[in-house]
Parts: C-alpha cells; sequence; structure tokens
C-alpha cells in the first residue's frame, strides 16, 4: 500500500500544497520581539558521506567499538609486533614486570583456591552426571591455559555450578549416563569442544554484544531458578536415596524425593546436615566480616577431611552412607579421539554446547569485569571470549568438561590478594600433586559432603535483594526475571532463557511503540523549555503548542505518534476553548530525543504537516539529529517543509514565529 | 551475577567513596564566571504517582492513545446513547444529512466499481481455488454490512488479490480444490470466520497496533513479491495450460510452465496477451491523465463482454480456449452448517485465518486511511478493525471468503466521486441483479481474460519507484523490503512475512544496541551545546568533556555505552596531551534524549561513576527525563550521585562548575 498511496495522494494535493505556501509568512526578515532580540541559527546536515563511508563507520562502530588497534597508531613495525604479541598473550605483558613479591601473594591466593576448588571440581562433575575425576582433571588444564591467554587478574577458572547444571540436565535427556557411560563422557567432551568453538569464534567475529541481550534481571532469575533446582536435586545425596529422577524440573524431582521415602537414610541425614550447617554458618560468618573470607574458602576441604575420617572409623557400621569409591591416579589423558561428530547425537551436543557456552562466557566475563573494574583495570570482552573459547577448546582434548571463571571462587581469589593470573598456575599445580599422589584419600568421601557443598555454594545465587530492587525500580525488568526464574525452575532450562529474553525484548519494543510526548513550556525569564508536568514553574507560551517526542519514529510507532499528537492538538484546542486564550497558531516538536526516524516515521510528519495546514497550523520542527536531517533530505521532504520551519532551539523557535506574526512597519 | 557482584563493590569501596565527597567542592555558593551570572536551576522529579495510578496511565496509553471517549465527556445520558450508538454504527451519523445529491454521486461511483468489482471478484475466487461464483457472492453481502459498520467514506468493499493468493496458497498445501471441493470450500470459510474473529478481537481488545509491525518497507517488498507470483500463476491461463503446478514458489511454476510446452495454446495466446495489452493501456491512460480513470475502470468489463462475444462466436473452431462454463444462478447459499470446527484441518484454517486476517485488515486500513487523509476526515483503526472483522465472520456463514478494502476499486470509487458509504450498497444491488439475472452470459467467458485481469490489477502492486525510495534513505529498511520480496517469492508467504518482520525488529533493536554518542560544543554568544561534528561553529570547553547519548540506555547497549564513554574520555585526553591544553576534569552527560533507562543502565551510570572518580574526573547528568529521573530516584543512586550533579541545561552546568573551581576570595 506504500508508494501507491502516496502517488494518490501526489495527485489529489497539488491544491493543497500550494495554498500552503501562501499561508506562511517570509521568515527572512524576522522581527525582534519587544523583548530582546532573536538571533536564528540554521539547522545543519551532518558532513556529507558516501555509502561506502557510512557502512565503514557503522560497520566498525558494531564490531570495534573499544578501537582495539589504537594502542598501534604510530608505532615502529617491531613496537606493533611486540604489542602485538603482548595482545595475544597478555602474560608477556604482566610476566616482564613479575617479581617476588607478588609471587608471595598468587602463592597464598593459589593454595586458598585449590582448597575450593578440589572439593567443588568433584561436586560439580558429579552435578554434571560425569565421574568426580573429570571434575579434577577440568580444574588442571583450564587454568595453565588462562593464565596465560587471559586478561583478568583475579578470575579463577574451573567447572561452575550452572553450567555443570546445564549440561548435564541436557544430555541425561537422551543419554543415560549410568547405563552408557562411555557415550555420556563422548558427548560432554564433544558439547564442550563446541562450547569452546562457539565461545571463540563470538570473540574472533567481535560478536561479544549478543550476549548482553541477557539482561541483569534476566539473569538474576534464571540464576535463582538454576540454584534452586540444583539444591533440590542434592536433596538425592543429602537424603542417601538410591533411585532418583534424571529429570530436573521441580516437580518430577519434589516427587522423586517423596516417592523413595523407604530409601532415606538417617546416617546420611545427620551428616548431611550437620556440615550443611558448619558450612552455612562459616559462609555467614565471610559475609558479615570480608577480612574472615578464609573461613568460608576452606570450610569445604575441612569438611571433607573430617567426614572421610568420619566415614573411615565408622565404615563397618554405617553401611546407608555411600562413598566416592576409587579414583584413578594419574595426570587428564587426552580425549581428542572421543570427540564424537557424526551421528545422532550431533544436533545435541552443538546445542548443548551453544547454551552452555553462552552461560559459561556470561558469568565468566560478568565474574571478570567485577573484579577488574574494583581494580580500575579492563578486561577485553572480545579477549576474554577467545582465552575462554580456546580453553575449553583444548580442555576438550584433555578430558575436561565446560570451565569458566566462577564467581565464588574468583572472589575468595581477589580477598586472597591474587595479583597475577600466576594464582591459577599454582591452583594448578596443586591440583597437579592431588592427581598425581592424593587420589586414594579421597577414597571415603561421603557423597553426602559433595552434596551439602553444592548447596552452600549455590545458595550465594539466590539473590533476593536483586530481585526486590527490580521490583522496586522497573516492575517490566521485574517480570522478565520472574519468567525466566519459573520458566528455568518448572519448564526447562533453554526454554526459561528464551522466554525471559523474549521477555526483555518485548519490553524495549514496547518502549518503542508507545513512546512518551511531553507538552513542554517555557521556565520564566529564562531559554529553557521543560515538561509542563514535571515543572510547575513552567507556563504555556500563548498561541504555541510545544511538543517533544522522546523515542525514535519508526513503522512501530509512526502511527501511535500521529494520532497522538492530533489528540494533543485537540486537547490544546479544547482547553483553549474554555480558557479564552488567544488561538493556536502554531505546533512545535522538539525532536532532540528523536534519535533515529525510518520511511514510515518521514511519511508520517509529512502526512501530519498537511492534515495541520488544513486546519491553518503551522508545523514546526527543532534541533533534528544528524541522521534525521540526513534521511529528511534524502527523502526530500526537506525542500517541502523548508528549512525555514526548522530551528535549532525551541526558544528561537518561538521568538522567530511569535515576531514574524507582528504587523510589518 | 548481578547482586553478588554489587555486594562485592560495596565490601571494597567504601573507601573510595570517601575520598569522592572530599573532591567535590562545594556548589552551593556558586561563583559566577566573568562573562554573566549563573543561575542554576534544579531538575525536578516527576510528580508521585502510585504503582496503580502508573498502570493505569501505561495501560490507557496502550490500548487508549486515541481517547476513544473524549466526545462523551460532559454529555446527558441522552445524548452518550445517541453517540454510542452512531459509534458502534456510523451509518447513523452520516444517514441524518444524506440527500439527493450524496445520492447521485454514490450511484454513480457505485455502478463504476460494480463494473471493475464483477470481474475481479470472479477472477481472485479463482486465485484462492474457489468456484467463481463464491467471489460474486462476496462482493455482495460484505459491502451491504461495511456500509453499516464501516467508517471510511471511500472503501470499496471485496475479495483483494494478496488474501486469495494466500487463502489459495496455504490451503492447497493440505487440500486439493480439484479432488476434494467441498472440503476445500470447507476450509475457506472457516478460515474466513477465523479470519474475521481475529480481525474483531483485535479491534475489540484495542490491540490494532500489532499491525504496524508490519512496516511500510516490508509491505512494500511483501506485495511485490506476491504480485510476481501471482502474475506467474497466470501463466496457466495466458499460454492455456491444463495441468499445473499448485505450488506458489518461483522455481516451481516456472518448471511447470516450461515442463508443458506441448499443453500451450495458440489460440489462447493470441487473445490473452491481445487482452492484456488493451488492459495495461487502459491503465496507462489512467495514470496519465487520472481525470480520465473510467477508461481503466470501465476496461475489465468491456474485456469480458468482448471476449465473452468472441468466444461464443468462434467455439466450434477455437477447442483451446476454455471458458468458465455453467454457474448457478441466485443469492448467496448459507454457510454456517459448512463450518468445520473439529477434526485435523483446524490448526490449519487457524493459521490460514490468522495470515489472511492480518493481510487484509493491513491493506484494509491502510486504504482507509489513505483516502481519508485526502479529505481530511479520521478513520479510527480499531473500529474498522471490528467492521471488517464482523463482515468476514458474516460472510463465512453466507458463502463468502475473505474481503476487505481493495485498493483498486477503492481508488476507482474515490475518482468516480462517492461521498458515503452508500457506493457499497449501490455496488451490492449491482451485484445482486448479476447474480439473479446475468450469471448465464458469463457462460462463454475465456478463462485467459480472468487472467489478463488479474495480471492488470497486480502490477500495481509492484512499486519500484518506493523500493528505490527505501535504498537512497535507509538501507536496512531496504533489506527488509529485499527479504520480504524474496521471501515471498522463494520460499513460502507466511515465511517470508515471517523473515521480513524479523529483519524490522532487528532494526530496532540495531539502534538500541548500538546508539549514537556525539560530543557537543558550545556555539559563541549563545547558551546552544550541539555536535562538534555538525556545526563547524561550535568550538569545545575547555577542561569539559560534553557527551551526548541519543538513546534509551538499556541492558542491550550498557556495556557498549560504557565502553564507548570510556573511549570518549581516552580519546579526548590523548588530544589534550597533543595540544596542550588544560586538563581535562568534567565530564558532562547530555541525557535528554535517554528516553529511558533500566536496571543495567542505572548499574552502568554507577560504574562510570565510580571508574571517571578514581581518575579525579567529574560526571555531571543533563536534563534526565521524567522517568529516567524516577528511576534514578528509586534505585537510590541519586542520593549517591547527589543532586549537585545534575543540572537542568548544559550551559548551567557548564557555567556553575567552572565557577567552582575559581578560588574562592
Amino acid at each position: 500500500m506504500g508508494l501507491n498511496s502516496n502517488r494518490v495522494e501526489d495527485f489529489f494535493t497539488h491544491s493543497a500544497n500550494t495554498t500552503v505556501t501562501s499561508l506562511k509568512v517570509s521568515t527572512e526578515i524576522p522581527m525582534p520581539p519587544p523583548e530582546e532580540a532573536v538571533e536564528v541559527h540554521n539547522v545543519c546536515l551532518p558532513p556529507k558521506k558516501t555509502t561506502f563511508q557510512k557502512l565503514k563507520h557503522r560497520l566498525s562502530d558494531i564490531f570495534f567499538p573499544d578501537d582495539p588497534l589504537h594502542g598501534f597508531k604510530n608505532q615502529t613495525w617491531c613496537k606493533k609486533l611486540v604489542l602485538g604479541l603482548q595482545s595475544l598473550f597478555p602474560i608477556c605483558q604482566w610476566g616482564l614486570h613479575y617479581n617476588l613479591k607478588l609471587f608471595r601473594s598468587d602463592i597464598i591466593s593459589g593454595l586458598t583456591i585449590a582448597s575450593l576448588a578440589i572439593p567443588q571440581g568433584i561436586s560439580y562433575a558429579k552435578l554434571a552426571n560425569l565421574p568426580p575425576i573429570v571434575g579434577l582433571y577440568s580444574s588442571f588444564v583450564p587454568p595453565l591455559i588462562y593464565s596465560v591467554l587471559g586478561s583478568s587478574r583475579h578470575l579463577a577458572v574451573g567447572p561452575v555450578s550452572i553450567a555443570s547444571l546445564v549440561m548435564g540436565t541436557m544430555l541425561s535427556g537422551s543419554v543415560s549416563s549410568t547405563d552408557d557411560p562411555i557415550l555420556y563422557l563422548q558427548l560432554a567432551f564433544t558439547a564442550t569442544f563446541f562450547a569452546g568453538v562457539f565461545q571463540a569464534s563470538l570473540g574472533l567475529l567481535r560478536l561479544g554484544f549478543l550476549i548482553d541481550f541477557l539482561s541483569n534481571a534476566t539473569l538474576v532469575g534464571f540464576m535463582a531458578g538454576a540454584a534452586v533446582i540444583v539444591a533440590l536435586q542434592q536433596l538425592k545425596g543429602l537424603l542417601g536415596i538410591v533411585h532418583f529422577t534424571g529429570k530436573m524440573q521441580f516437580v518430577p524431582v519434589m516427587t522423586s524425593v517423596f516417592d523413595h521415602k523407604d530409601e532415606w537414610s538417617w546416617q546420611t541425614i545427620v551428616m548431611g546436615f550437620g556440615f550443611l550447617l558448619f558450612l552455612l554458618t562459616t559462609r555467614q560468618i565471610s559475609i558479615k566480616k570480608p577480612k574472615l573470607f578464609w573461613v568460608s574458602a576452606a570450610a569445604p576441604l575441612t569438611s571433607v577431611i573430617l567426614s572421610t575420617i568420619l566415614v573411615f572409623c565408622i565404615k563397618s557400621k554405617a553401611h546407608g552412607i555411600s562413598y566416592i569409591g576409587h579414583l584413578p591416579k594419574g595426570l587428564n589423558p587426552p580425549s581428542l579421539n572421543m570427540l564424537y561428530f557424526n551421528g545422532q547425537y550431533l544436533a545435541l551436543t552443538i546445542k548443548t554446547g551453544l547454551i552452555t557456552g553462552i552461560l559459561s562466557l556470561t558469568e565468566g566475563i560478568a565474574v571478570g569485569r567485577t573484579f577488574a573494574s574494583l581494580q580500575n583495570y579492563q578486561v577485553d570482552g572480545n579477549k576474554e571470549m577467545m582465552a575462554i573459547g580456546l580453553m575449553n577448546m583444548a580442555g576438550s582434548c584433555t578430558s575436561c568438561y565446560v570451565t569458566t571463571g566462577s564467581f565464588s571462587r574468583s572472589a575468595v581469589n581477589y580477598n586472597a590478594g591474587a595479583q597475577t593470573a600466576v594464582s591459577n598456575i599454582v591452583l594448578a599445580a596443586a591440583v597437579l600433586v592431588t592427581l598425581l599422589f592424593l587420589m586414594p584419600l579421597f577414597y571415603y568421601t561421603p557423597n553426602v559432603i559433595l552434596a551439602a557443598i553444592i548447596i552452600t555454594a549455590v545458595i550465594g545465587l539466590i539473590d533476593y535483594r536483586a530481585a526486590y530492587k527490580l521490583w522496586k525500580v522497573d516492575k517490566l525488568d521485574f517480570l522478565a526475571c520472574i519468567c525466566s526464574f519459573f520458566g528455568v525452575l518448572f519448564i526447562s532450562v533453554p526454554l526459561g532463557l528464551a522466554i525471559a529474553v523474549g521477555v526483555s525484548i518485548f519490553k524495549i519494543l514496547l518502549h518503542v511503540t508507545r513512546p512518551n510526548t511531553v507538552v513542554l513550556g517555557n521556565i520564566p525569564r529564562t531559554q529553557i523549555y521543560q515538561s509542563l508536568n514535571r515543572y510547575k514553574e513552567a507556563s504555556r507560551v500563548p498561541s504555541f503548542l510545544i511538543l517533544a517526542i522522546e523515542s525514535p519514529i519508526y513503522f512501530a510507532n509512526s502511527t501511535y505518534l500521529h494520532e497522538r499528537m492530533l489528540r494533543w492538538v485537540r486537547e490544546e484546542e479544547e482547553r483553549i476553548n474554555e480558557s479564552h486564550e488567544s488561538t493556536l497558531k502554531c505546533i512545535i516538536i522538539d525532536m532532540t530525543a528523536v534519535s533515529a526516524i525510518d520511511t514510515s516515521g518521514i511519511d508520517m510528519l509529512c502526512e501530519l504537516r498537511k492534515i495541520l495546514e488544513k486546519r491553518s497550523l503551522q508545523l514546526v520542527l527543532v534541533n533534528p539529529v544528524g541522521s534525521v536531517m540526513e534521511k529528511m533530505h534524502k527523502s526530500k521532504i526537506l525542500e517541502s517543509f523548508g528549512m525555514s520551519s526548522m530551528y535549532l532551539t525551541v526558544a528561537e523557535a518561538v521568538g522567530d514565529i511569535a515576531a514574524s506574526w507582528k504587523p510589518q512597519p
């Protein structure tokens, strides 16, 4: 209907157009109003650019907003090479200034996170339905790779709860980890490989902004939902249930818990809740007094040691308590031959890799940015994606599953005084010693303690204060949060996330579809025009209606804006009729906040102008931004509007037009 | 990661916060700069509203932007009843002032569109794979209903090409119209019923803005693609092919044309192209001289009459030419019993109804609005949806398929001088006479002439000039246009539309994800601050960096804006170092165009302020709009920012801050 209608209009509005020009009083020689002389500034077009230049500028703005090469400008070739190496391998940068003092800090923090990483590694691997040893493997190779490639100084790398949970859920849906453990392991490594490929290519293609679409509100809800699911899953270990559902939703898990009451073991329950209480208490102590961070950092390893000794002592009497059992000694075996690129499970591994990849990326980058901003250094998002991606690709070939920067361990790392990524190397060394010599010690470690460690770790993810803040500040953000929480809890992780992203995008579209329009008034004795509604001292200017549109004008809102503005005009005329003020003569639209316009918007402005002209009302635009001016110019409506109905400020427009109404001397 | 990270920040930035306060020089007693006295106005919060009030305001803005009840205010009950009746049945409004002069105009225009509507009705029914008579039925009942309910004076109602095509494609995919004509007819009526229900409920629920998401660019591409498909489909009739594909995509249609070369009939081809030439010539004449609109309006009926006579005369010699054959006489039979609400085809009819409903609604409303704006009256979108919806619901019970306001016939109606919806009644009367008495005359009407009429009608839908304008003005709009064109041509109508809507929404999101930031400078001897890039006379203010953000701040762009603004600061510092100007002390962000903010955006501003403070740079916000102020207030960051770092205009901010730097006397 587009141009067709325009064509018809062209046929029949010639007469209207000619009357228009006669309506307008010449504005070339503005008469100064009594108060002050009106100086009028022209609205400029932006400097001309070719399509290619604009495309180049636009693309560089989309993909290189941080201007990554700015350090390379005006440098010699040799220097550029060094800078390039340093940018690819940040270790070349900080490695030059590394000294013994830094090393002392890094050793302490590295050992602290190792004491946390070893029990967490074993626990998270169980969460992903993988053999516990894979969790330790994943705490050895990835930290080494990250310490060479990563740009964050405080990120502690290893398996994390959310990614483990999601991988466990998605793979268990198709393959049972108990019936076919080898295939399950193959799928896990393949999914890890795809996650790495996906992460690295996001970084390489500089598409990192895609993860920004997971808004803060979505993540708060998602993590709380995931935490509840993970915690409920741990009821299996905590109650000693043997036959448990493989599903992850709230309903089947709770059904499973109460259907197997006969399997509950009181020994397990006593032990589990005892250690859970201990872990939660130490967590509270560390939250209240951040200086005592080591209390909660050391608690998991302490619990593991204590419970293992306990089980070892009472092993003949406590049959209800299950323990880890034999773990193989030795370093990560290669797993390149276990990657599985054909057959029916390819789609599953790609999908799992994509979702775990994006989730672990989000967590790793958010954590990296948080600690970077605390110490006032920059973490390059795209470079981090490359580092995390390469780390996972390498990990998938050395028996590791998805890893990223963990929030809890990074916080401990930061508090323990980590200075560089060497703390990750120390962590890897500690895991190496464990893998080579200490594995038999875990034989009697009870599974219930791993459940307690996981519950303590994920409880921190339920951030009710953030949810309350969302409710206070932005109801639609809260809705996105709630959607992702219940979506994850009752439907599934990918669908819950998709719903939440949908709600977030809907919010943007709703804002665009129904933008705000405001009537402006003059603040006495100034050139300032502000909302009449907000500023009580602002007053209407007789014969003028000054409207501000607070949104880009798009196809999605042009009809609405058209109707809304005609309604403003109607309401203003009704008000004037009632109060017997001087008649309305001119509508001024303040376009300062109209950051973009499309062809539908331009057509709307044209049509609005025609309708108003038929009612002998003048339409004037104030301060259109560069891109809007350019589009109006290109679509030739600038000529029909005339540069004389464009002003730079509302004050100039009011002054000049009011002056032009005065009878010429 | 949300609040977790905030918490950690809270732990470790107490020291930073305390240094900040000492950094700021007291602004209570501003020193006037030498030039002029600085008067500072406070930024106000918007008036307080409860959540309920805000929800009410928001909902009324979403669903009742036009304030439909404004005419009812301050009226007596009796008057309100009359107004209500008039609003439900617009005929009660214009019917009161109807007179003979108006009637004369309406008769002429009604007969003119009837001469066009009868051949088009038969042709479009064939396009939807329906019996030709259904097209005539659909030109009888719906115009009558619309004349009572509709608010447009120029809309000529009946079957249209796009909706016919889409219905034909979608239903033929599942049911053959030749093998099972009764079932096909049932599905068509049921789909029409759902289309009507959908349209009426859109109007009733005031969700009309949903059709705004079909942007002008999308429609230009979609209609061109549909026109090409329809025209190619007519090759069947134009070449006399008997066995033709039921598919609608470009490739199978062209394959079908050349696979059946042996069926091409030279008599049909000669006749078809002859009349096509005649119709196209008359169309060109009417386009060149709008006063000769009747030439193209009368051409289809003339062609039908001439070709029928021709076939009647040579019927014994020309076996290759197929003709319509027997058409039943009589009025629309009831078809309520043919609606089909259960079984396997329910989903298909709902889907078909939804898509044809939305397409015919878009066409009908766009056409109605076009002619309303030419004659300066208003067409209420929601009321039109109700009218079109009820018309289709009634149509589905009286053997009609989907109808709406047709562009070509409405244009003829307008040109022929229609004054009110009575022209639709005249049209219905003419169709009534045809149905009752003239049906046998169409026995020998050749199918090839119907193909020629359709081609002539749809050629007007290919609007290459609009596409060229899109290319000139907005490359992304052009991309949406091209996507919908090729999507419809090569994939399918629904998918093509979905892709185009996706591209349009992606464009909005892209604008939000990568918003424009501009450095402002002062225009000498004024209080105006404008883009340095656009206004050559604007100059930088020493020690200040003034940035304007041209977009709402959302989760989708907060990371980008954070990086981009730090880059502006870095670049400004580098520039200052090179040119040895006075050091940068203050960053001013002009928030006039930031029409909304969410929690991620607020966190970003907080973090930016912290980072800048660590570098001893002051951050000041100028003129946040009402909703942004409110959210900043609610999230308590107004207190930490301090009202003293909020200014109403850039000029006041610069004046006041520069004055505070002067040493106190």
